[in-house]
């Protein structure tokens, strides 16, 4: 046990050189970007295969182009745990969000492969292809298709930079589109024994709280529209006492202070809840200074740990509309309502990661996680799933991500740790 | 007396077929475009001008190109009794914001002349170029010219629309610059005995109280921000817990109702005002549904019937500013703050017009314009200027304007009334 983790503290500098790689070969002038299912993601794949078969690992592509690098363990026959993350990222992001993952549990199974240890369950690593929602609206793409989740209207969602579907874009890395339209399930969720995923904290709460590593409990749900609209009545701003103005702009501050009441309202009553209001605006095409805007719009996310917190807080939202309807003598018109229900954390595999960090004398706390990762696809799979979170200074989806690889290297212990001796 | 009120009603066919070519010759499709100093004001103008010369009516452009129609009074070498308004509109407005008060100044000038009534005084109708904002940014171009208040920066101001100057745009109706830039007055306002400008309502009070015309009491002042933008941070939204946000569109949001909360409390204290944001928004170029908005942005514009309300209520706004700051951890930035302080009309001529009304037994009453005016520049000029409001559904700026042609003849006879017997 001493010897192997001495020797993974010596692992480092294969962790970092591969990090500027990928730096390197993704540097888009202002941050990384590495898009879905596009050459930029498809070369970073290359990179990480191209290494893994350096050291003699398995290297293979799944029917959806999503990496699958794997470490034969003592019973290879039975259900495998699985690890992984992915590799795209926001455009003009940062290095790690995904990517730190997936270097992890490289690192840790080139370590084991250097090493000679079999461990008792064969290891797969998966990187996974698009998990970003910035690149075709939905998060997750790579995990989803794998279990024969996507939709024919998933595979008509276009590319936000330029429009292009993301079927024709699977289609450009070489993937046939049949038998996702069929729902083909590409691997059996009672294969996996468990998945794995570290990942970078993407708040500033272990930083806060001087905290290297965090055990993730559950990784909020959420409830999304993407457009709001707000319709009143557009008018001279000089002619219209204020008991007779039907202000749309008006009426969305008020929607959103409601709403952020009521969110106070709700942490204070105990629950764990973020609501964000990411684009709003008056109409472009018709706004002036001196006009009463007749029309305005805003975005809505609710994220929560728990699914009676979402609706709840949603019902509180509607209620609200109303409400300011009927005072302001406007209406609300809301977009389709996407809902992703929250993914709570295996309950043994968070108490066994905690044990793991306090036998390598690890602070570390338990902590939900307000963002998506595919870890939540494995979740509703029905696989037991569990998460390790790295402290990053700046958040994430921005080129000032900052990991340090002492903390990187504390998570990759726990993880090796883990996978030398997984639940079962 | 008699015999010239029923000959005024007979006017009204007259008036009536001026509005149908100035509305068949600047439709648009949607609604009306008169362009400021641009081919569709012009041809407005020409149209007055054939008409008015047809009539047998003295006819003139100034140097700016406002056009001016003169019938000869009985002490011609006094000071003259002007009135009139602008035939320029905002993009797809209606037919009457402007042109209303013009075609009923000549409509009294032209029934007088066919009458072979000389007033007391000449009378001087006055069409001014460029009254809407909507142009090139800054109101009451053609009435500012006249009076040698335009500044270089004035014409180097950028058409809306396609970016030429108004220098260009002025020089193309046959302007000659070097006379504003040495900022010559063409008028003495000494040669002013009163500007009575007659103009459609702008806002809903006259149909709600059910009143045919209104004498104006004044002009409301205006205090504006273009933009005031906000700055906090912009951040993953599932990262962040509620008390480490610094969220640029709640703040915005907190900011617009804080506004909307004191100008409830000004107006229970009897302040007369009015406040609109008609421009807000959170940065298209970086916002996202799933981040924290890290800047957001507003416009202001207060108006008040008192520069005391205005600048009391422009108090109050940095006070909300700094607290939103404090609470937030967000900045706001204003541009520069661009001032029109309110034009009271002459008192003499509210209840000179008041008593007129009384005499034509018209119900009325006398109410402030919200909306900004000529008349006010003749206010700021020293001249004793009126103003009577026409009644007018559905607001303007809009195709809908509505005013009925009894309104309008009946506050054309006030005004008649007003020209042969002018206070003096």
């Amino acid at each position: 046990m001493r010897v192997e983790r001495a020797s993974l503290d010596a692992m480092e500098g294969f962790a970092f050189s591969l990090f500027e790689k990928l730096r390197k070969e993704s540097f888009d002038g202002v941050g990384i970007t590495r898009e879905a299912y596009a050459a930029s993601e498809t070369a970073a794949h290359d990179l990480i295969a191209h290494t893994a078969r350096q050291e003699g690992l398995q290297v293979e592509q799944d029917a959806v182009k999503n990496l699958i690098v794997a470490l034969p363990g003592k019973e290879a026959e039975k259900p495998f745990v699985a690890c992984g993350s992915h590799l795209d990222s926001v455009p003009q992001g940062g290095n790690f969000d995904g990517a730190a993952g997936v270097v992890a549990a490289l690192t840790a199974v080139v370590h084991l492969k250097r090493a000679g240890v079999a461990p008792p369950r064969t290891v797969k690593v998966f990187i996974f292809r698009a998990e970003e929602s910035a690149w075709f609206g939905k998060s997750w793409l790579g995990s989803n298709a794998m279990f024969g989740l996507l939709t024919q209207n998933d595979l008509s969602a276009p590319r936000s930079t330029n429009g292009q579907t993301l079927g024709d874009a699977m289609m450009g890395t070489g993937v046939d589109l049949d038998d996702i339209r069929a729902g083909k399930r590409l691997l059996d969720p009672a294969h996996f024994a468990a998945f794995l995923e570290l990942h970078i904290e993407q708040g500033p709460t272990m930083v806060a709280r001087d905290l290297p590593v965090a055990i993730v409990t559950a990784i909020y749900g959420n409830v999304r529209h993407m457009r709001i609209v707000c319709r009143g009545h557009s008018e001279h701003a000089g002619g219209v006492p204020r008991s007779m103005r039907r202000d749309a702009a008006f009426a969305v501050a008020h929607l959103i202070v409601r709403l952020d009441a009521a969110w106070k309202e709700f942490e204070g009553g105990g629950d764990d809840l973020v609501v964000t209001c990411g684009v709003m605006g008056t109409n472009p095409s018709d706004h002036a200074i001196s006009r009463i805007p007749g029309e305005a719009f805003l975005s809505l996310e609710i994220r929560a740990e728990r699914n009676e917190t979402l609706e709840r807080f949603y019902h509180r939202f509607e209620t609200e509309c109303r409400a300011i309807e009927a005072e302001r003598d406007v209406s609300f018109e809301v977009d389709r309502r996407i809902t992703n229900p929250p993914a709570p954390m295996d309950v043994r595999w968070v108490r066994h990661l905690s044990a793991i960090c306090k036998s390598l004398k690890l602070p570390h706390e338990l902590l939900p996680s307000g963002a998506g990762h595919d870890a939540a696809v494995f979740v509703h799979a029905g696989v037991p799933t569990a998460m390790v979170f790295i402290r990053n200074e700046h958040g994430s989806h921005n080129p000032r991500e900052a990991m340090q690889m002492a903390d990187f290297m504390a998570a990759t212990k726990v993880l090796k740790e883990a996978l030398c001796n997984p639940l079962l």
